[in-house]
């Protein structure tokens, strides 16, 4: 097990391109869209905890602690590089009701408190310690915005009280979380605060986990939250998607805090499992609504994809904790897939709506198949939303967004790892770096390092990626070309040869048998039958054709237009007919990004196509 | 409107072949199975209506009626050409029992006489008229069988009490039967007795459906049982599909009695709007399970096919029917579609289980994909069973296949119309027809006529074959070859060529969309993982290939096994590669006759495959 630490996004500054706008309509759209709508449905107003039955305000759900957190996490990113008064003060606020309704042991939940008091601690489906898990990420996030640790402090006796009753008296009606969260949280405070009793307390619910059966074991044999198993015998990610990639995050972080090689293998395995078998093209994990599950190998039907952004974002969580421990370009090839797909997807082109599930394939026509609407099959939704009644991917999405920076680089010793491509300017660790690129429109990047003579730099070649040039000499390990820093100034040119690729899934994946998907750089591309009329299956994409390319500065890539044909309907008089000769006539094939689809209104949209 | 007379089953000898033997083992086993698991579920035992409430004996369920009618009609049929004591006594006994419990004022019923009284012709969805309806059908079969009236009788009381209730009273609880199907019988019957009430209660139900709000109304608009238009308005297929084709099936039949040319009209539209947008290439109809209906034009999945036994029955009937007032050639081939397809994939070829389902796609990982059970999707079951809770299919294909000869001939002035083809010997009116041939496992037949001299021969050509010679002259009308009979001994060599075909559906069918299916005549193929190894989906069937071609007792045809490719496994060392250039393995595809499919165990299968 290897031992890298990462570059905080706060020393990176994205500067421009792609990515800076994205976060430009993060901090100005996204993050007081997401607010507005939690004030309209009574999130911020409950943590007055003043809720009673029979009242007019809506009553609190058990997990809206939680929502609210990761807007506060996702302000608190905003702020470190972007001060913003009102922002820090809707902080405040929620912070002064925290601490003016923490109950006298620390105890506090906006639900248990005002709701269902006799259930504290008692239910294992009930999200106390994922609640707590995000305050104290908020919380961390907090600090390290504006160096105030009054937050820190509230959650530091209600951690006390979880040590108490958890560890020590055994008193609560289960042993570790049923939705896991907390241990990664504990473990950023520890490195935070290098106070051992948080990492205890995270080593505690790992090594609980699975050992002994618990509340709620019956649902999937303990496999929903990842319960059937002790940890570091846990080889294949089972469950609900969100839950297990928070848990082998976590697993990862105590891995690397502990040096406990059971658990890196563990998560090794787990990785392998996922990104192998379970995985979309997008980067979408949990492909069934039922359970929002991880379900077979090679199990990934496109139209009913449940695909949720935040497992997404859990996975890329998890792969970047991955790249510190077990440096392969692998994971960080990953991160990057969610970054511009599985993720992105998540949001609207205007920074104001949400998918929670990301299909990879719409057909309109199933939504309508049969005359009784109580009829139709459980089907995604097609367009974006702005809140959701659990609505916990709105605040995941600008949170990850308002970090990003901090997935770039890595150090350990004299390398310098790049693990990702935007224009920015980054302090690493005294170095100076600057990159200069148009990524992901093309793969040409200038990066300039000042004040790293004698070291290394260990930049990802991504996986997509089949030519590359590099102005230096370089050799390559596990997917990171190695190039030593010869000069205090020092320029490296890169070249990233981008052009449109074709990809076929294992011939396991029956969804996708026969089909190709679309990838320009990292980015996954999609037809939509806004721009190609319906009936997206019957177009063959031309894939050796040239293709119409144009700047969308809506999307802010390229599309791609590729000749295509269509089968010939005037052969088709009758419903059968022979299959040969076959009849088809030209037609066109307009792909644009995955992440855009669903902005024009509802259509008909596919990933995966027919190609010749 | 034309007006052709079917030749009787009665007058047709099925003398050897394919059909002889499924005969054979529909008398000689699967009349007796039906029978046995219809006694071992107490269903015989309900005609005494003596069960209680708290009883031992099962409750009767208000369609047993007529499940047990249609096994009688099924065991006529059979008796009237093989005699068999002792299907004739249990059919003696039934009516006994009829006989015995009928109220007096005609109403028989053995659900609404013993559970729920007070219910009687009360609620749409209870059966009663479609239950009346299958007695009828028993009624008159048992008539043409032994000459004995005393069953007709008693039900000539009962359709009084309906002529009063209904036209006159007009005191029952809804206006038309909930489930269709007496109509057809009514006028079955007026064809028999000749009696104008029969026909004019037939056309009453006809012309009451749709036209005012009754009952049920709600389930979808009305269309689930066909009552949202007047029928003479009704032009696309909706709804339960069995209800529906019995409906059409009855409209048919009115439209020839009484020349009404509206009616008419409506039906060809309604078959039009079946066989062209609506149905399986097995000739499978009702896609979905969700009210066993009818969905949207060309949805049709494979997987999830709902396509029940009944419902192809029942589209064979109004095929039937529709040839003899509209003597076009499509009509045959649809119900040629059903006997070897559609309706034969019912039964098992030991005689003894039946599908009620008959999906065309079987991926058995998709019935392991969840941990939780309760989490699965619902899917067509993969193996047939004996007996069902709703066991309508059985005795349908008990009946269907007693009484196939019906279909072959019919007669118009001097036209001898020969719709179908089997080994035979028949007597049509005064004519003597025998038929020699191998067929469906070779298009030679040796047709030998004697007695029709200044007759027309009108032979269908069928749909699938594209190659075809008479060793007469002939003339083509509407798919039929006319031929002239100038002798007195004639004979007619015919030869419909037959290789194995690959057909594509329409491109609006996005489940079929790239692939093709395989047809030997009008036998439909499929492709078994028993026979193929997994991953069905990833074969590419080599359809220029040179098929090894064995018969297979088992089956009664030919087996074929095409060169094909795989995916090269090898070649994919991650989840998602280059799609190009193909790396292909060889392999074999072994195509069985679908109506076999799994009888070799549970195995994956699938009518439709990627092809080159």
């Amino acid at each position: 097990m290897d031992h890298f630490e990462p570059v905080g996004f706060q020393n990176v500054d994205i500067t421009g391109g792609f990515w800076a706008a994205k976060q430009k309509l993060n901090r100005d759209v996204t993050i007081y869209a997401v607010r507005d709508r939690f004030a309209d449905t009574g999130r911020f107003q409950a943590f007055e905890c003043n809720w009673k039955e029979g009242s007019d305000e809506p009553k609190p759900h058990f997990f809206w602690d939680s929502d609210i957190a990761k807007w506060i996490e996702s302000a608190s990113y905003i702020i470190a590089q972007h001060p913003d008064p009102e922002l820090e003060k809707n902080i405040e606020d929620v912070i002064d009701c925290i601490e003016k309704n923490q109950c006298a042991d620390g105890y506090f939940n906006i639900y248990h408190q005002v709701v269902e008091p006799e259930l504290r601690f008692r239910d294992r489906d009930h999200h106390e310690l994922y609640c707590l898990g995000h305050l104290i990420e908020a919380a961390v996030a907090y600090y390290n915005a504006t160096g105030r640790d009054r937050f820190l402090n509230i959650l530091d006796k209600y951690i006390d009280l979880v040590i108490l009753v958890f560890t020590v008296e055994k008193s609560a009606g289960f042993a570790t979380p049923g939705h896991e969260e907390i241990e990664l949280a504990l473990i950023k405070l520890y490195r935070l605060k290098k106070d051992r009793k948080y990492l205890d307390l995270a080593m505690f619910f790992l090594n609980e986990r699975g050992v002994n059966p618990e509340m709620n074991m019956e649902w999937c044999k303990g496999m929903y939250h990842q319960s059937h198993l002790p940890v570091r015998e846990q080889r294949t990610a089972e469950g609900h998607s969100v839950r297990a990639c928070y848990l082998y995050s976590g697993m990862a972080d105590a891995a690397k805090e502990t040096g406990d090689e059971a658990l890196f293998a563990a998560c090794r395995d787990l990785f392998r499992d996922i990104t192998e078998r379970k995985m979309y093209i997008s980067g979408g994990v949990g492909s069934s609504n039922k359970g929002e599950a991880f379900t077979v190998p090679y199990d990934l039907p496109n139209d009913t994809a449940y695909a949720e952004t935040c497992a997404a974002i859990a996975l890329s969580f998890f792969a970047d904790r991955m790249k510190e421990i077990d440096p392969d370009a692998k994971y960080a090839d990953v991160v990057e897939r969610e970054m511009y797909n599985g993720v992105l997807s998540g949001l609207s082109l205007d920074g104001r709506s949400f998918f929670y599930e990301n299909p990879l394939e719409i057909n309109l026509s199933d939504h309508t198949r049969h005359v009784s609407v109580n009829d139709h099959d459980r089907l995604p939704i097609t367009q974006r939303l702005e809140v959701f009644g659990c609505s916990c991917c709105p605040p995941n999405v600008t949170r990850y967004i308002a970090s990003l920076g901090g997935s770039v680089f890595s150090l350990k010793d004299e390398r310098i790892c790049v693990h990702q491509f935007m224009e920015l300017n980054a302090s690493v660790n005294g170095a100076e770096i600057s990159m200069e690129t148009n990524y992901p429109n093309d793969g040409n990047i200038r990066l300039t390092v000042a004040g790293a003579k004698g070291k290394k730099l260990c930049v990802r070649v991504p996986g997509w990626c089949t030519e590359f040039t590099f102005s230096r000499p370089y050799t390559m390990d596990r997917g990171y070309a190695v190039i030593d820093v010869t000069e205090d100034a020092f320029t490296l040119k890169i070249e990233f040869v981008m052009k449109p690729q074709f990809f076929a899934a294992s011939p396991a994946v029956r969804a996708d048998a026969g089909k190709a998907a679309m990838q320009y750089g990292p980015v996954v591309y999609c037809l939509e039958s806004v721009d190609n009329g319906g009936e997206l299956f019957d177009l063959t994409v031309d894939t050796a054709g040239a293709p119409e390319i144009v700047y969308d500065p809506d999307f802010g890539v390229k599309t791609f237009t590729f000749p295509a044909t269509r089968t010939d309907k005037e052969r088709f008089s009758s419903l059968y007919q022979l299959a040969k000769p076959v009849a088809a006539v030209p037609a066109m094939a307009k792909f644009i990004p995955y992440f855009a689809f669903a902005n024009r209104g509802e259509a008909d949209m596919t990933v995966w196509f027919r190609y010749r």
